[in-house]
C-alpha cells in the first residue's frame, strides 16, 4: 500500500438495513422498549458491521500494540521506558494486568511489538517497524514510510483476524510516553488547547503535569501546529508521523482494518481514542466500525468519542491501559447478545407487545 | 421483629481497616495507581463489607421481588397487571429477560412472590404477604403489619443467603406500576417535585407521562406529603406503607439484611434505588453495604445514588427491570477481582512501584 492508496481509501458504511432489522427484532422481545438501552444499540451496530442480523462475537481478541516513544527523554513520565519491554514480557507470559483481568474468560490476547526498544521479547508477535520513535519535542516521531508500514501492519492483522473468524476485536496498547504523544496528536487534530487536554497518564504529580503540558506545547510549536486544521487525510497522516508513535499508527491500522473487514473494533482509552480519530480522518466512515467502551480518566477520551458520535457504556475512571477498559465491554456485549438471541418473544407469551412512541 | 425493633435497628459500619488494606494491596500490583478506578474502589468496599482482604464473590444470586401494585387502576402503565404474573412465570421457567441475559453465566436467580395478584406461580418462591397492594392515589398501599412482614421477608432471605454462602446479591423486581410507587416514595422522602422525578417507566407517551405525574401528585397530596420531611426511620416506614409496595418493602428488607449479614447488595434501577434510600433512612449505615451498578434511564436513580454517595460504573440508558442492570455488574466485578487476586506485584518484576501523589 502506497501513501496515496491509503489517503484514497474508501470505507463502505455499515449496513443500515441490518441495523433496522436488528432493532425490530429487539422490539419483538418481551421486555420494555429499548430496555437494554445503549447495549441494544451496540448489538444492532455489531449486526450492521457484520451484515448479520444475528451477529457472532464468540471468538474475541485484544490486540495490544506495543512501542517505545522517544519523547520519554523529556521526562514526561513517572517511569523510564524499560517498563514497555517489561510489560510486553508480562503480556507474553500471561502475567500482565490484562492477562489477569481476563483469566478464565474466553478472549485471546495478541501482544504485538510494533516498535519496542532493545531486544525482541519472546512470545510477542514481532512486527517491529523500528526500535522506538524520535522525540516529538525536537524531531519527527517517524518517517512517512515507517508510519505507513505500521498502519499496514494493523490492517493486515485485521485481515488475518477475518480469516481466523474473530467476531470482535478490542484495542490495547503499551508504550511508556504514549499519553504524551496521543495528547499532542489530539491537540493538533482538534485544535484544542494543550492544558485543556493533558492528563496525568500513569500518575503524574501537579508539577510533573505542568512539565508535560509544556513539552506537548513545545512539540506542537516545533512542528508548526498552532491553529486548527481542516482535517484532511494528509494532515492526519502528517500529524501521526510528526507527533504520534508506532503504537498509535498500528492502532490506526487496526481501526481501518476493522472497517475494511467488517469487524467491530472496540476503542479503549486515550491512545486508542486518538488512533480512532486518526483512522476516521484518514478513512472517513471508519467510525461506523468502532464501538466505544469506557469514558476513562484522561480528559481527551470523551472529547474524541463525542466527535466520533460513539457512546461509552462504562464510566469507571479507568486509566490502566493494555486494552483492559475495552476488554471489560466484552462480557456486557455477551450478556446483551444472549438476551437478543435467546429472548422470549411477545408472541410466545400472553403479553401484548409494548408500543413504541416516536418522540 | 416488631415495628419498634425495626426502627431501632443499628447497623455496624463496614470495616475501614480492611478497605485500607485492600487499597494497599491494589497499589502493590504492577499497573498505574488507581488504574482500574472505581472498580478498585468497589473491590475494596466488598472486602470491607465481608471483612476479608480477599473477598469471595463466586456464589452470586439475583433476588427478584415480585408484587402487584393497586395504583395500576389509575391507568399509569402501558400494560395491565396480568403482566406481573406472566413475567414471574417466565422467571420460574428461566425464560425471562434476566434468565436469558444470564444464560451460561454462573449466577442464581431467585424469584420471590411477595405480593402478586391471582394464583400462586409455580416455581416462584411463595412469600406472598397479600395479593397486591391498595391504590396509593386513594388509600394506603398496605398496613404497617403487612409492610413489616415484607421487610422481614427480605431480611430473612439475606439470612438464608448468608447460610448458603452467597458472596454478593443483586436486587431485582417485577411489578407493573412500581415506577409510579417508587417515584411517589422518592418525592415524599426527598421532598422533590413530582414532574422533576417522574419517568416513562416501561415506555409511556408524553400524554401518558403527564397523567402519571398527576396521579403521583394527587397521591402525595392525599397522604399529606406536601413538604420535605426530616427523614426519620418512622417517616420512611410510614411513606413505604402509604405510597410504596410489597416489592419495595421486600427490597428494603434485602438491603437491611445485607447490612446485617455482611453481604454486598447491588442496587439496580429506580425501584431498587428507592428501596435503598428507604433502607438507609430506616437503618442509617445500610449504604455501606450497597453497591451501585448503573445510572439508568429513570431520572430518580442518579438522585438517590448521589444522596447515598454510591458511584455507578455502567451508564447505558437501561430501563429493563428484573435486576438486569445489577446483574451486568457481576462480570465487571469478576474481572476486577481476578486482577486483584492474581495480579503480578511490582516486587515480582523489574518495574519500580508507581508513586502515589496525594492531591
Amino acid at each position: 500500500m502506497t501513501g496515496s492508496e491509503l489517503m484514497g481509501i474508501r470505507i463502505e458504511p455499515a449496513d443500515a438495513g441490518v441495523y433496522a432489522a436488528a432493532k425490530r427484532r429487539w422490539d419483538t422481545l418481551a421486555k420494555p422498549i429499548d430496555g437494554l438501552g445503549t447495549l441494544e444499540h451496540l448489538i444492532c451496530r455489531i449486526a450492521a458491521i457484520q451484515k448479520k442480523e444475528v451477529p457472532e462475537i464468540d471468538k474475541k481478541a485484544v490486540i495490544v500494540m506495543i512501542a517505545d516513544n522517544g519523547v520519554v527523554r523529556e521526562n514526561v513520565t513517572q517511569t523510564d521506558d524499560s517498563v514497555t519491554a517489561e510489560v510486553a514480557a508480562l503480556l507474553s507470559k500471561k502475567k500482565s494486568s490484562l492477562s489477569n483481568l481476563l483469566r478464565g474468560y474466553p478472549a485471546d490476547i495478541i501482544p504485538v511489538d510494533i516498535g519496542i526498544r532493545g531486544e525482541p521479547v519472546p512470545g510477542v508477535l514481532n512486527r517491529r517497524v523500528t526500535s522506538g520513535t524520535g522525540n516529538i519535542a525536537k524531531e519527527d516521531a517517524m518517517t512517512p514510510a515507517q508510519c505507513l508500514q505500521a498502519i499496514e501492519t494493523g490492517i493486515s492483522l485485521m485481515d488475518s483476524c477475518k480469516e481466523k473468524g474473530y467476531g470482535i476485536i478490542a484495542t490495547g496498547e503499551m508504550g511508556i510516553g504514549n499519553t504524551t504523544t496521543s495528547t499532542a496528536v489530539l491537540c493538533a487534530l482538534m485544535g484544542t488547547d494543550t492544558a485543556d487536554l493533558t492528563g496525568r497518564g500513569a500518575g503524574l504529580s501537579d508539577e510533573q503535569l505542568e512539565h508535560k503540558i509544556r513539552v506537548i506545547s513545545s512539540a506542537l510549536t516545533f512542528h508548526g501546529y498552532t491553529e486548527a486544521l481542516t482535517g484532511t487525510p494528509e494532515e492526519a497522516f502528517g500529524i501521526l508521523c510528526e507527533l504520534g508513535g508506532l503504537d498509535l499508527a498500528g492502532l490506526t491500522g487496526l481501526f481501518i482494518g476493522g472497517a475494511k473487514n467488517g469487524i467491530p473494533v472496540i476503542v479503549d482509552g486515550l491512545i486508542s481514542a486518538a488512533a480512532a480519530l486518526l483512522a476516521e480522518t484518514i478513512g472517513p466512515g471508519c467510525r461506523d466500525y468502532m464501538l466505544a467502551s469506557h469514558a476513562g480518566r484522561e480528559k481527551g477520551i470523551m472529547r474524541v468519542l463525542k466527535r466520533l458520535d460513539l457512546i461509552p457504556v462504562i464510566d469507571a475512571d479507568l486509566a490502566l491501559g493494555e486494552g483492559t477498559g475495552a476488554a471489560l465491554l466484552f462480557p456486557l456485549l455477551d450478556m446483551a447478545l444472549s438476551l437478543y438471541i435467546n429472548g422470549t418473544r411477545f408472541d410466545q407469551t400472553e403479553i401484548a407487545q409494548y408500543e413504541r412512541h416516536e418522540t
